[in-house]
């Protein structure tokens, strides 16, 4: 007998690491004035990646998603990545 | 005397709707057998931002957020967002 697999939702959450340059988040800040809005400060924007991962145990999906962040979601010279578990009910696609 | 401000740090999130084609989750998917990885579904590929808004209260700095998101951060015909409140001690650049 095989071991049954379980799905396991996360979300991988990519961002600039502190002190790279983010032309998106500059951008944006300059924006603001434009709409209104003022009192917006340190804007960095990243990636987020909401994925399913089937595997026999919470262990071994997150570690699935370790990898995949670090080898091909992120740029480890550029960026950080935060792995977040989520709600398995979520919208999966 | 003005009220003191203080400042919040904010992540919005946005991913594609229920529904909406999202190329880039199609590529990862399919890229997904060239790294050995297997079992991966569901993937969808949308935006983090991470900012910081002084204001009077955190209902304050909540609707500034709020307003941010839906009109500039986020495109409603084709994404949700969800502002997460974040522990001001976070990187703010």
């Amino acid at each position: 007998m095989s071991t049954p697999a379980s799905q396991y939702r996360f979300a991988v959450n990519v961002t600039p690491k502190p002190g790279i340059l983010d032309p998106q988040g500059r951008a944006v800040e300059k924006s603001l004035p434009h709409l209104g809005i003022r009192g917006v400060t340190g804007v960095r924007v990243g990636r987020r990646v909401e994925l399913t991962v089937e595997a026999a145990d919470a262990a071994a999906a997150r570690a699935v998603v370790d990898k995949l962040a670090g080898e091909m979601l992120s740029n480890p010279l550029m960026e950080l990545f935060v792995v977040e578990a989520l709600d398995p009910a979520g919208p999966a696609a």
